[in-house]
């Protein structure tokens, strides 16, 4: 049986476009006389659609489109992701489906079983778990067909007390087909690849793997399609972060694997941040990105990834000096604006800042000067960003990384502004190496900004470590709690200066009400700040 | 039988405040003979704790908690939630439980079998449905411990395929108990009532319901604990929004029923919204409000309520006129701090705004005055109130409301920025009935400030009805949206014109970005913006 492995690009509710792809992957498909084409999880409204999920006139538009695609399925037959309304008058109102097209009919639906409601993931908010699984007959041969989480309860996780491969086991199927919304996270390559080899080993099944691919405003869909034979081997591995459309033939030993090469964990980051910049950018109609460089690693790193995303034209530098940025930083953030040949424009604050402080003056008398006044300048930088951006309609990227962001070490509404933000997953010691990872091809970033102590530059001689641990104890520390979700006895136990961890932690807790309003952060990590980790903002615990 | 109600504002994560309250109460209720005290859903650790719940440290610390607890209950016996392991090796990690306490010991520990995970709510996230249901014996009496969502499985809902109350029902209780925390909005005490009415119809039980009270940053939780009788009769109901304890002797038929009077909607938002204000400084260890009064009705409404919240000498107000300012609106926000009686100061924005012009009019020579230079206003307001609000500690309310919040007529880090949205889910509509309640006592706000055509005046002769439609046409087709879900179909078919219908929910869907970055939002709909309401920023749906 030949099978087309349709990786594509989805974006949510745009049913026109998502429609027009799936008609023209099938056309492809047929163009190689597949038997079968799978596309990914959702794929009619794009993953996730969230609350539309709600609107009944969505769901129309869900079943209007897989009928329309339903017609295109003659000589062939398709899976393809979409909700499917549950009439059973009990439980959630939709099922996330399967649909099983073939003879220009929607032949058979399957519901998706286990439903993640973790982290990033929402699915139990809308939808009611399938109630039972049944392998498909076509052609011969017998699909036992799954979406996404259904084969992940596998290994030491045991969240669901159901295995629905299990019960698809017993009904004698050839292959497995499982179609997915996967989205990247720096180790989830290496953890998809055992879970689904677990299956296609206990099994003793062959596994057709089709993911999503794209980003969804913070969401990185990686793409990295697959195909395993019965002894847990890759046989076929489509492209990262690109659409690919594949044809293979099952069972065809003499084909040689066609797989991917290694990629290592900052190469991967880079790759997921360039994606998720260039489909922001396209998915919302935008065209040009604007930020402010200030001659640091972060700024400096979020202009290179800007540029390889959208290419230099579409990208504007500001430089925004004040009477605390040293030369050095100045000539550090031209060197980088003519390395990277984007317009770039200088625009000193001190105008702004010193008329904010005139007129807060009266207020302010007899008081020391303190973070209120670098927080002016943090504000002052972030209002004149706006400005140029709302004239010329262009979009602010925030420059802000994970470890900043966790300990609250920035200015909301100024230097914590942009509708993106690009570095808010990356902490600062990976920010480095990502600097240096750019910089593989010829140096584009200075390597002063690399090596320099990073500093806000707000008050003189200000560094970061004036206020924080060095960036490679406190990431260590940080990662920990984020991450891993160690406490702080367990951390201490670590290792770790239990009142620095205590420090850090309440730092972490405390600014709770400052990330809730960051802008969107593209996520590389397995618990990135955002949708995927909720906390109280009035709560008092480690703070 | 002897039952005391406890009806307490807890705060999420403060195990030494929350475990004093519940000690203090059992006292209380051991003095006045009571056979059983009953807390409310998750009392150890205040509701919802969220993804605190994913720290083992913290769940050890519920333990700590309830074990200490437990050795008060001697002579008396307590209900009360919290979280409990699940040790099944299967499943979620957690269960949301009811501890059954007596003798100073754990007796049981009943878990909540109907997991909510829509709007706010997100339970499945953490905890794993109780498996099975059994009646406690206690002196006599056999009780049905549900909690909360265990006996909202009525009406036409049917989201669970689970009914809980019908397996207790099978083990011949007396009456039912139903811990909770269930929060506000405006039509959910009915929806309430009618719920628990249904349950003891339906069983022939009475009911014993005890509600959380306070607020926890965006919900606030009414309190309104009850006790129903098996017909269905309030006999007992609780204070909205204060904390009390109330014992009552089960199936005394000779005490007249204690009930509270009835209140209009417009009248329970406002004690939402005072309360919601209070706790939120409270517990976050906040002394004093700053906001910005502009002489509108949206800012003289936040600054009463947050005068009847904090008292008047913990808010202090700033009017921020422009050359835009009308000579009545700097009169009518006059007017407004002097009869609140609040500390007052005028802060001109024009030398602000004109250093940014300044500064920014080399890149925007030869082009229009747009809504850029609106922004540039709104901007120069916020860094000023930011100012003031870092340099004393104060915290910036937010004065923007539903209306606006939806359709994006708010500046970004402008009049959208602050600490914590007042009006955020409170339609312009609902605004001026407010301010009429607020009046009600003699006037406050200003006639003229609810009277007059709304406008932003941050351009000559501007008024909102220059690009919004007049809101009482706007909120009624926001409201079906939002709160009823209605697609755009359903709503011309109400009544709406097509071209306007569609327009506004394009307003809606593409000004996601910009609510992603607005305070918390006091939430008294049934549909807030918020963690209650999920869309996707790059989608292209409606839009």
């Amino acid at each position: 049986m030949k099978v087309a492995l349709a990786q594509l690009n989805y974006h949510i509710g745009n049913f026109e476009s998502n429609i027009a792809k799936v008609i023209a992957a099938i056309n492809e498909a047929k163009a190689q006389s597949a038997d079968l084409i799978v596309f990914s999880e959702l794929s009619i409204c794009g993953y996730p659609p969230r609350d539309f999920l709600e609107f009944s006139d969505f769901i129309a538009a869900c079943d209007a489109g897989i009928r329309q695609i339903a017609q295109e399925c003659i000589g062939i037959a398709a899976i393809i992701g979409a909700p499917s309304k549950n009439d059973s008058g009990m439980g959630k109102p939709l099922y996330n489906s399967a649909y099983f097209i073939a003879d220009g009919k929607i032949a058979s639906v399957h519901h998706k079983c286990l439903l993640p409601t973790y982290d990033i993931f929402d699915e139990y908010r809308y939808f009611e778990p399938g109630p039972e699984c049944a392998v498909v007959a076509y052609k011969n041969k017998r699909i036992a067909i799954t979406v996404c989480e259904d084969l992940w309860n596998v290994g030491e996780s045991a969240i669901y007390s159901r295995s629905p491969m299990d019960s698809l086991a017993g009904q004698s199927p050839d292959f497995i087909v499982n179609i997915s919304a996967s989205p990247f996270s720096d180790d989830h390559r290496e953890h998809r690849m055992e879970a689904f080899r677990e299956n296609a080993l206990r099994h003793g099944l062959p596994v057709i793997f089709v993911n999503h691919v794209g980003a969804q405003t913070e969401l990185i869909f990686d793409g990295g399609s697959f195909v395993m034979d019965a002894g847990g081997n890759l046989t076929d591995e489509l492209k990262y972060f690109e659409e690919e459309l594949r044809c293979v033939t099952l069972g065809d030993s003499s084909a040689a694997p066609q797989l991917q090469g290694h990629t290592g964990k900052i190469e991967r980051i880079h790759d997921a941040l360039v994606l998720g910049v260039r489909d922001y950018f396209r998915k919302s109609g935008l065209d040009t990105a604007i930020l402010g460089v200030s001659g640091g690693a972060d700024s400096a790193v979020t202009l290179a990834l800007a540029a390889r995303a959208l290419g230099k034209e579409r990208v504007r530098a500001v430089l925004l000096p004040s009477k605390f940025s040293s030369d050095h930083s100045v000539d550090d953030a031209k060197a980088l604006v003519e390395t990277i040949g984007c317009t770039h424009d200088t625009i000193n604050i001190e105008g702004v800042a010193s008329s904010v402080e005139a007129a807060l003056n009266p207020y302010f008398e007899g008081r020391e000067a303190d973070v209120t006044e670098e927080n002016i300048q943090a504000r002052a930088r972030g209002l004149l960003l706006m400005g140029l951006a709302n004239k010329f309609g262009y979009v602010l990227l925030n420059t802000s990384n994970k470890s900043e962001a966790a300990v609250g070490y920035g200015t909301l509404y100024g230097d914590m502004a942009g509708g993106l933000s690009v570095l808010g997953d990356v902490y600062k010691t990976d920010v480095y190496e990502l600097a240096h990872f750019i910089n593989r091809a010829g140096e584009s970033i200075p390597m002063n900004s690399i090596t320099k102590p990073p500093s806000a530059e707000l008050k003189p001689n200000q560094k970061d470590t004036d206020s924080l641990p060095e960036y490679d104890i406190l990431d260590k520390i940080l990662v920990q709690y984020i991450e891993q979700r160690l406490g702080p006895n367990e951390i201490v136990a670590a290792g770790y200066d239990a009142k620095l961890v205590a420090r850090i932690l309440k730092l972490v807790n405390t600014n709770e009400y400052k990330r809730y309003q960051t802008p969107p952060t593209l996520r590389v990590s397995s618990k990135a700040f955002g949708m995927g980790r909720r906390m109280p903002i009035v709560g008092k615990y480690l703070s």
